[in-house]
């Protein structure tokens, strides 16, 4: 990075920086390069931000997709020097310095990727095929109609006193325990003991199960023991079967083989087992690590790649702290671009730019009700405190004042309803059915 | 229907009432029987109630879905004697008395049919194949992420100054001056007047336009012509073009071919221009108007079927004052469905049932911010008095507490944003895409 100051910021006014992908690193960036003097394009596929952590809420009918996805447009509206391009990457020329994309070429004098990440199935092809995933709004909207048109069937299937069909489609298991499938876990649980007994009365809830698979041997395995035990415990108290140190060998759609050589029967199966670095069109094979990541040096350089740049997710960069490089979460990625941003403003300043250094701001889960485990520093919190501070932070992390608010509309609706209010089944529409 | 009592109330303890559609009129139906003597199966296709009138402001990024869309069970939840299928009806067997459907068969007692109504394209094959609809939660998205993606591909087109490919991408032309019609194109104008100006700089706005055309000699035939006028006024202050006395003759996806002879090069056009009946599978060809409803007394009974109804949309009664039958809005439906319910009641006391009478209780349109014409009674109302009647009106006739609390928070971020915030591109998501 250091050798960017003369090339790019002597010879030309305005640098064009051009950023692939509006996560939390993209739109940190974007934020902080705001009414400075570089010439920014944000590119994304999607006209819109995703708050990630609170996708699991969206499948689990607790929250509105509008209240979690942000129009980039709304944002860069007042920013005069940021332009925005809803497009694909289809490759880079590196020789004319360009992204090419489905909607042309841009040229950058600096490129930023930052593109995220995507379910890592580790090569298990059946889950590839059969399962769903929790990445996008478009996944978590399929998941929510999918649980609530399995409650319908499961009433259907009590008029004709088919138990057996029943249980399979009323058994959702969930493979990984991180705070993902922990977390969708525990919202499932919700549903099952209030609103499948209240208003499908046809079904015995008994009927319903929940099952969370991991092959570690804890949930929650980025946090302390004590967090893990936490979890478990909320879990079982809320009725969802767990099964630690498991592997899934197989799923054919209708029977998920176990290496403990159970099967469960079930037609519905969450992939929440890992994420992968977000591949970009155009950089080479070898770029990647094993891991989908692309390694990068503590200015978030990509190596042999003098004016190219990787943040958040996609970026493995390695210190001695971090011998795997930072965890794939929000954290990490916007304190990268923060300090990226950094880094080109002194430059532009004609100052040195300074290594990169990860601050751990803790991590937390929520399960269910007034239950959530939440570790701050050394600070280990557990059960209603933890689930206020959860609901805080995320509040304060969400982008813009109306989402904040429709948020907390959706959460007030819930808490005082005791009832997950958003159940609409919509499906792709087809044009000109008649 | 006098001849019900016996037949049915006199041998049963509970008469069966199945309801096929859960609209204004269906859902009417089951609020009233709701908590009375008789045992009632509530089917649609659909798990949610869809408060059709605001679905223009889903489409134009005004309102989420969830705002006006209401699940079913959770209002028939605490209803003891009301049950909810979601299924598709395939037929009926009117020997054995049951309603086949895609989850099983469903005897009956007394049948209600309230299907409503689906678009009438009058025999224009190249607008049912190419036209948009907006009669369903899916479709509303639909044109919501079209017109969001147009205005992506506009700013791509300004990159390469191809500005008569954009200027086709940014007609938006609207068949039918009906209050649908006349909404929609009031909201596309103020998305043009604020947000294309705003937040879509690369693109002139100039450049956009919206044209409504419509067969008759004037906008909101149902309404008086000052209303009319009123309208026609203030779509021109926002800059609609507007077609009256013309038709539109052929569209091959990129260019309408209208009556006068006009040509407009457009890739969106929505078609509103009229309903009709929606037809039920099992009533045969004989018993359909030539407009897709069915011939009702005015107890709301099928010619030759003794215990099968239709009410709403679907139901043609022919009355002195309505010889065409009642207006295809939520009024006549609701009001059908409550009297109906009286009547249902009054069998099951013993008494005469009494035949229907319609209140007309006025219609109204909004034209954008604090335009509006409305009719009561006497009385025509313009302007910003018509507006907030206007949304009070709406307010009022939303279902449930969340809903209009969820519609009103939309209206007033959108009032004191001036911006429509809900502009997320959305589609249908294949899974295993990796």
């Amino acid at each position: 990075m250091k050798t960017l100051a003369k090339k790019v910021f002597e010879s030309l006014p305005y640098p064009r920086v051009v950023i692939v992908g509006g996560g939390f690193a993209g739109l940190s960036l974007v934020r902080r390069l705001a009414n400075k003097p570089f010439k920014v394009t944000l590119v994304d596929k999607n006209n819109f931000h995703t708050f990630q952590p609170l996708l699991y809420q969206v499948a689990t009918a607790s929250l509105t997709p509008d209240s979690i996805a942000y129009p980039f447009r709304k944002m860069i509206g007042p920013m005069d020097n940021v332009i925005f391009r809803m497009a694909k990457v289809e490759s880079v020329d590196w020789e004319a310095k360009e992204l090419v994309t489905s909607v042309g070429r841009l040229p950058y004098d600096i490129l930023v990727l930052a593109t995220g990440s995507t379910t890592n199935f580790f090569g298990n092809r059946d889950m590839a095929a059969k399962a769903m995933q929790l990445k996008t709004v478009g996944q978590a909207l399929d998941i929510r109609s999918d649980f609530l048109q399995n409650f319908e069937r499961a009433v259907a299937l009590s008029d004709t006193n088919q138990t057996d069909e029943q249980r399979k489609v009323l058994h959702f298991v969930i493979v990984g325990g991180g705070p993902t499938g922990v977390e969708v876990a525990g919202a499932l649980a919700e549903i099952k003991n209030k609103i499948l007994t209240s208003e499908y009365r046809e079904v015995d809830p008994q009927q319903m199960d929940i099952t969370v698979i991991d092959a570690g041997p804890r949930l929650l395995f980025g946090m302390s023991e004590e967090s893990s035990a936490r979890a478990k415990q909320y879990l079982e108290k809320l009725g969802v079967g767990i099964l630690l140190d498991t592997q899934v060998q197989g799923y054919d759609g209708e029977t998920v083989r176990l290496s403990n050589g159970q099967e469960i029967e079930t037609e519905t199966v969450i992939w929440a087992a890992g994420v992968k670095g977000n591949p970009i069109p155009g950089l080479k094979e070898e770029a990647y690590l094993p891991n989908g990541r692309v390694l990068v040096d503590e200015y978030n350089t990509i190596q042999g790649h003098e004016y190219v740049f990787a943040l958040g997710d996609m970026a493995q960069m390695v210190t001695e702290a971090y011998p795997k490089g930072h965890p794939m979460m929000a954290q990490p990625a916007m304190q990268q671009a923060d300090h990226f941003a950094k880094n080109l403003l002194r430059l532009s300043r004609k100052k040195q730019p300074l290594p990169f250094s990860y601050r751990d701001k803790g991590s937390m889960a929520t399960i269910g009700r007034h239950r959530a485990v939440a570790e701050i520093g050394n600070l280990k919190l557990g059960g209603g405190l933890a689930w206020y501070v959860w609901m805080g932070v995320h509040i304060l992390f969400l982008i813009g004042f109306r989402n904040r608010m429709a948020v907390l509309f959706n959460w007030a609706v819930k808490y005082f309803s005791y009832s997950n209010t958003i159940r609409l089944i919509v499906r792709p529409f087809v044009r000109s059915s008649s």
